[in-house]
């Protein structure tokens, strides 16, 4: 690849969704009745919603003003490439829920970004395989540039989930939402869930979460509160797998946590390697407190086994890539959420990663997903050509470094140090 | 202050209690039944532990019979200010539970650290009170050297809880442990506590969690999960009240979380403050998305109301420091648990400060808790000259630099660049 081959971009976070009540389409036609009761609560969530400062009711009617065309894409497919094309993507990880301002275009009976542990495992297995069969549709067009999300709420009967998972692998899905919360039901260091993620590596599906669920009713109606929690729940599956053996155990199964940010990850990989590595404060615990359920440094199950959708990369998180390990960052815009940097993609790019080498930029903006997904780059290639940013427009090459080489000197360092504790130093490096 | 002065050294986190049957004294007699009833389910709460893998047997023999008599420290005043002494330490922060391997010295009902906001409100404020009263009865032995931490659960009966905090001021407690975890009580956003914290910030008693409670049920047998989140229950409480305004409200309150490192801290305030000062995601929430509760940065408000009781300090956490703030760490020696530095804290502190300048190395050790908890330095000055370890121990000053000034010199840019998001920066530097 040469350094001035345009990017290849894979959003490994965008949304997609039908207004709510074209859902009914896709639905068991037993399950109407509910679904009606189901429409007539949406006006109490909005309510909620604004309460809890979630939304805005100017910003709302201004939102919905001004990009009433393009928010089309959220359910059309045609209008859906033009706004990819338009901002340099080439491809797409599709989740639910395509309004994130008021939530128009909700999976039925809460099966969407909120899916959680609790949902009444009947409805929500109907919902879920409603927006399944419609994503499955919508991923029909232009196959080669998307990977359509399932939704599959794995606390429901064990049977009913993995003929499910099986359904949405046969209709060509690239991936299963877990719900990032089981609430009051079983956490996932059960054995019970062995077969999911057994079936999930077979089929070569990755898991994933995504930011959404968190203890709201613990809130009151302060939003701080929300957003920094709404972080960590979809994190928490992570290390409830990790440290009970479930990546020991299905080494080749792929787990991601989306639009949750990476900026909490340096810190816990640290802390979860010094622990396994043995620091004094476990003395006190035996020769293996931990039964065998791992078997490396909790890194290794990191770059191994897990991946995070990082979404709209902050500066922050780029300085810490070497900690948290370049190819696990999965660049996303969030398209089309008002948070995400559509239709801004370019020079949201331009201005986060100006200065970091090329062939690391490569793998965060697309390529690590492409693989992660199983995306086939042959078929992306031509999309790239047509529509991809280069590393000129990025700032990364110069008439006077035309190969970005003063890129990968400017963070050699920083990179030779990489996850200190690893590498004999008791800092990270950053002096760039 | 001269760069040859020993240091005074303040342990913010050390631990205290009777053998738990010799609380009967200090338990009105009418729960004496109950507590005959909880010392007998101790042994199964031993087991619990042992499953969860947080108890070794073998360990726990060796430790017992190696530290015999310096455990009886654990309870009486006069050992436990040799022990101090040994270790350099001028003046503790008293928590309970002082046997962190078999609780043996465990406060009455679980009153102790793992405290928590489903404890019955009746035996628990008997069992809290039981300790209490002991433990402003240790205080009173040097008490220039001593803040006891008196516990409350603030999740009882609020004209109770007032009561109980009056009380303990008056008998010379200097700090208020409240539950770090809610369960199914009122979240601390509410204001409910308000006369709590009130009443805290009046007698100026500092406000803290400590690590130990935990989401258990949730863990099965895995220590890994129970230690990732036994730092994140404790630091929860920050959020809860910092986003709701009690750090607003009360200006002058403070709050410190202990034992959970401060290794998770850079990442939040960055977090935080991006929020609080609106950023892209945030538009769609509206004018002031948090209702008045925050009129700062997060940030400052961690700097005015927050602390880390930061206990043994680990050299990834000193490098942040400039982003935690210097003030805001609290060492700590964790004596007499066996994941502390005692008895061995001189070479721990040698290991650890080396390279930190000398004045910052003041705070971390010793005056920032002393100014937070509020000891008399006067009279701790003449322990800390007849204790106290010196920068050259440390290895701070040597015969070519009798200031330390190379290591002002070696941390200079990074501190200028401190916190990067508010300097200009995209990342925090650390090239040392």
């Amino acid at each position: 690849m040469e350094p001035s081959d345009p990017y290849l971009i894979v959003s490994a976070d965008s949304h997609a969704g039908l207004p709510t009540q074209d859902y009914r389409a896709y639905l068991a036609s037993k399950f109407h009745p509910q679904f009606d009761d189901f429409l007539n609560e949406r006006s109490a969530a909005v309510e909620a919603m604004t309460k809890l400062g979630v939304r805005n009711e100017d910003y709302a009617k201004k939102w919905f003003e001004e990009h009433e065309d393009a928010l089309r894409s959220g359910w059309d497919a045609d209008r859906r490439d033009v706004e990819l094309d338009g901002d340099g993507v080439a491809a797409e990880v599709v989740f639910p829920d395509a309004d994130a301002v008021e939530s128009r275009t909700c999976v039925p009976f809460g099966a969407g970004l909120g899916l959680s542990g609790d949902i009444d495992p009947e409805l929500g297995l109907a919902g879920a395989q409603a927006h399944n069969r419609w994503l499955a549709e919508l991923c029909s067009h232009s196959p080669e540039r998307r990977k359509g999300v399932a939704l599959v709420p794995i606390t429901a009967p064990l049977d009913e989930v993995l003929a499910e998972i099986r359904r949405i692998k046969a209709e060509g899905l690239g991936a299963v939402m877990i719900p990032a919360m089981w609430v009051n039901q079983t956490p996932y260091h059960d054995r019970r869930y062995d077969p999911v993620w057994a079936l999930c590596e077979e089929l070569e599906l990755p898991i994933v979460t995504h930011s959404g669920p968190a203890a709201r009713s613990e809130y009151g109606d302060h939003l701080g509160i929300y957003v920094t929690e709404v972080t960590w729940w979809p994190a928490r599956p992570m290390w409830f797998m990790l440290w009970s053996g479930v990546f020991e155990r299905y080494p080749r199964l792929k787990f991601g946590v989306t639009e949750a940010g990476c900026w909490w990850l340096p810190a816990l990989i640290w802390f979860w390697d010094r622990l396994y590595l043995g620091q004094k404060g476990t003395e006190k615990l035996g020769t293996d407190p931990f039964r065998g359920a791992v078997s490396m440094p909790p890194s290794d199950y990191i770059d191994r086994n897990c991946f995070i959708g990082a979404s709209n990369t902050k500066r922050r998180e780029l300085g810490m890539r070497y900690e948290i390990g370049v190819d696990n960052i999965l660049w996303g815009n969030d398209f089309p959420h008002p948070e995400g940097t559509w239709p801004n993609t370019r020079s949201w790019l331009t201005k986060t990663f100006h200065d970091i080498p090329i062939d690391e930029t490569r793998r965060m903006v697309g390529l690590a997903a492409a693989e992660v997904y199983g995306f086939d780059l042959a078929k992306l290639q031509p999309h790239a050509d047509r529509i991809g940013p280069t590393p000129m427009e990025f700032g990364q090459v110069t008439d006077d470094d035309p190969t970005g080489s003063r890129l990968v000197h400017k963070w050699a360092a920083t990179k030779a140090v990489g996850r200190h504790w690893l590498t004999d130093n008791d800092f990270a490096l950053i002096d760039i």
